[in-house]
């Protein structure tokens, strides 16, 4: 279940000739949903990184059903798939906010890795932020 | 096998405070090689479209080995793993050019469509285009 | 007098490895300031683009102060500084939400053009638009 | 004098709605030719970076005249306009290559920095850096 929200409004900088906002943009926006997640957990990424903490993308998938155009106000739900000792993956959907349709979804897979992108275990480093994630997980 | 190459060199501002290139910006990389790819069958698509052909992603996916980085030059590799009447699947593969190493690969999904984004079969419009893109895709 | 205001918050993508918002990204918090404004005065650039109302950028100045990190609370000032049958200048100011800090500031030169991006006479085509834009200049 | 060039071709990411590159988009263009510009003059930013000379951006300006469109190739020169012990200042041409027509036109200017975004004396730090900066500067 997607219990948490980011907002956003399309920004021209973000649409390309086709008239809709281009496909690498969404990544971007999946970005924005994953900070306002730690957010709303009362953790940020920027925090989290001057402790060490960074997050690089191992993976990312995005479905497209329908394009986002400009000056549309857009829903960005975030949710924990699923977490291991070594990475973590994010699900989200893209939502246009006046019919509430969806216009596309995707994931990441991030490890977790020190200021110089060597892994780290998380579980052991920062236990407390590794059992509020766990928590955060559906069904657990 | 991926028989075409595009060059770029790493961009200031592809890069973000991680020091590595944004993972979002892969994506833009991948269009770039799609459109080297098109013009190394003589084609290109800004006629494409002019034509009114065009192809909006419907799914994008892409794996990060290693981050590029700022200057380093790159090489995309690009192919036609697979097409039916009513989309096409590119594969890409990105190599820093100095070791040929791998530092990520990915694919995109494209439907046919016109102007006004609806559906078109690309095979009855572009029969000459259909058949072209047929003889690049492995093993035919 | 600046008395618009947008809101927005600094993406990860707008990084780069300085480890400061790269200076490009400045100029689409520029545009998203503008959109504001319009919005701020019951117009929306959106709507006008479908009347046939294009405000292509014809000239484009940033001074920067200090770097936007990641994560910051950014406001984008906007007004309209001068506006003639040709032409329209906004100025920007883009501030550090938490301690109103001056980081930028800046100004867009905008041309008025028809979708085939030929010039039109805003006045003419658009009275009430005209008028009011002219309100918003300061001092008139 | 512009005697440095630097060759790209239009994105498809590069471009907005209006069809044409959005105008944010010419300073990552300009980016790419201050670098091509270094290593014209057998020196690259990468480096530079690792020795700890920055060269962040205080001031930017562009004037548009014909916007540039998808896949069209761009020809960038750069050169330096003036140098004083803080600051450094490049001018900008960007053509169309088929026409050779200019398309925009501009200028950054950058401090001299290190890691920490202190300013540094370049003189006193890189004398022979120096001096070839100063060489490139017309009619000195």
């Amino acid at each position: 279940m997607y219990t948490n929200d980011a907002e956003i409004r399309v920004r021209y900088q973000e649409t390309d000739q086709m008239g809709v906002v281009y496909y690498g943009n969404y990544y971007t926006w999946f970005e924005v949903g994953r900070n306002e997640f730690f957010r709303s957990i009362g953790r940020d990424c920027a925090s989290l990184e001057e402790e060490g903490v960074f997050l690089p993308v191992i993976e990312s998938y995005c479905r497209y059903k329908e394009g986002a155009r400009y000056d549309d106000e857009i829903i960005i739900h975030t949710k924990i798939q699923e977490m291991t000792g070594a990475k973590i993956e994010f699900h989200y959907q893209i939502l246009r906010k006046k019919d509430n349709r969806l216009l596309a979804e995707g994931k990441t897979v991030h490890g977790f890795v020190n200021r110089d992108l060597k892994p780290i275990r998380l579980k052991k480093l920062h236990p407390d932020l590794w059992e509020q994630l766990q928590a955060c997980i559906e069904g657990k």
